[in-house]
């Protein structure tokens, strides 16, 4: 095998606010010749999510974050290459974590090969049927809990992750409250998704406007974003109500200490739960998650947008997308070309 | 029946800071004669507990707030004085939720009998076999969820539920760590109850005691206090820590909105559970409660203390011992004497 170069985005500096270039590194480097158990890989997709900005920072967090120096972390989708003495063959589309580069050699237990009879493009395994389906499917069902003609509130809801929370709660027979940051994307969650009602958080007061749309109080906030957000919801939620708390993209570029929710006393006052939680947790039930999404959305009942940017040098700033509200759908780099099938 | 009269403590004014006295008026009311199902109760002791300071105030609660006006809410046992056509016998001892007055006429469905041949003072009832007893008991083991080995950390600790949830921490095999206000209250904690070990807040820096008492991080964070002391149970906080709240004492007098916990992103992180509760959500298995407890205090595992403040004239100053710290064991009130037995 002739030696192959991976392009790669190395983590240079820690961000102190939001992410810039210049805390990334851009290297060629020549890869070694996989060893028994590994295998060669080219990247196809990689995953931007929000939680690439908590990896960049040295707090303490749900894994460790990516050290200074290290490929930045992210979730891949590739062909393989060479695949050593491993059982599996070239062309095999495989899923995985081998970060921002355009070639890896790994473990090949770290990837699992993805299924190609489906009718779906590749796409879907890095959305509704990768871990932002996942996520979406444990954390509102198994956190969430909400039960028929109960209010889901869901913010971020036109992120690649509230957009599929918010149909499997309608799937759930609940009412379906989303908040997004632009009337195009409120329209989308009413008028293509099934959601009951949209709010614009931009051009909106949100503790008005979901007053107005949850008259029976909220029994279930998905939450995304935190900061008012979250506040609204606590002041809204109904005794008993769950708050599976996904995501707290309004404070992860912030530079200091950011107070909780100001109406945390809700928390006591109403025996609210709020739950923290990672998809990582559910891995061994992807498969009933994954078994149910495709189910979805052969039925069309469940739709989902991707948003691709195209080239491995684009990722630092295409990140940027998912903080200032601009992306509408999965965020993903195509890296390279697909092989012809 | 000649005419009884009740001496009424009746909320007068909402406090906007701490408790006074003027936001209480003194009332002496002629009762009306029970009617069916009623019955006619002499207090004898009354509860005072840190949530008489939420009643008082106007805010969205988990019961409705005390009207103005209104007698002040509060737990209680007396004696029935005239059982009407109820069932119930001259003498019988019940408890209740009459609230701040000598007398009552009270529905009998609202109230329990109390047993009599337990060896145990009527006391006990007002504390580690009611309604605090059963706070401590189902919020530690219902919510919190303790498993030997792990690290429980109580704030409060030497208040009335803190002081049994941290014995019931013990009796689970759990090492348990006490917050408390005092040397002589940590000493108590240590040395009596068996706690692992105990800091004083208000000498030694929450964090870094925990820190030092911790050193396997924390698992259950029974919270009664809020504030700082949340949030360095957040910060020590283990994956999949539960931190169930009881009480958000260190808040009830604030006069304006209070920042959540600063930490609130290790909700996230760590993947913890908060949950609010109030222990009549399980009033249903009182009796479970009330026979552990009640077994764990003959047979010395489960050791509590009250302090009684005699006079119902006395109620409006002695209920502020629960805020500034002065008060050790579960706060009453001696109304009137027991009867003879």
């Amino acid at each position: 095998m002739s030696a192959v170069v991976s392009r790669q985005w190395r983590l240079a500096a820690r961000p102190s606010g939001g992410i810039e270039n210049d805390q990334f590194e851009w290297r060629e480097e020549t890869l070694a010749e996989p060893s028994d158990g590994q295998v060669l890989v080219r990247t196809l997709y990689l995953s931007l999510d929000p939680t690439n900005r908590i990896w960049m920072s040295d707090i303490d967090q749900y894994m460790p974050p990516v050290e200074i120096g290290d490929v930045m972390r992210g979730g891949t989708i590739g062909v393989v290459e060479a695949p050593g003495r491993t059982g599996m063959q070239v062309g095999d589309i495989v899923q995985g974590m081998w970060g921002w580069q355009s070639h890896a050699v790994i473990d090949a237990r770290a990837v699992r090969v993805l299924p190609r009879d489906t009718g779906l493009p590749l796409t879907a395994y890095m959305s509704v049927l990768g871990g932002t389906g996942c996520t979406a499917y444990f954390g509102l069902l198994d956190i969430g809990q909400p039960q028929p003609g109960e209010t889901v509130v869901v913010s971020a809801a036109a992120g690649a992750v509230g957009s599929i929370v918010g149909q499997i709660a309608k799937i759930k027979d609940c009412r379906v409250v989303g908040i997004a940051g632009s009337d195009d994307k409120c329209r989308w969650l009413t008028d293509e998704l099934g959601f009951d009602a949209a709010v614009n958080y931009r051009t909106e007061t949100v503790l008005e406007a979901l007053r107005r749309h949850c008259p029976d109080g909220i029994d279930v906030g998905f939450e995304n974003v935190g900061g008012d957000i979250l506040d609204a919801v606590l002041t809204l939620a109904n005794f008993k109500a769950r708050i599976p708390l996904c995501g707290l993209i309004a404070q992860y570029n912030a530079d200091g200490p950011v107070p909780g929710p100001y109406m945390f006393r809700n928390v006591l006052m109403k025996r609210v739960r709020i739950e923290g939680f990672i998809v990582t947790d559910f891995i061994r039930r992807f498969p009933e998650a994954i078994a149910a999404l495709s189910g979805w959305v052969a039925e069309g009942r469940i739709k989902y947008r991707v948003d691709v940017v195209d080239g491995l040098e684009n990722a630092p700033g295409a990140v940027n997308k998912l903080f200032d509200g601009s992306n509408q759908g999965k965020l993903m780099v195509k890296v390279s070309d697909e092989p012809a099938s």
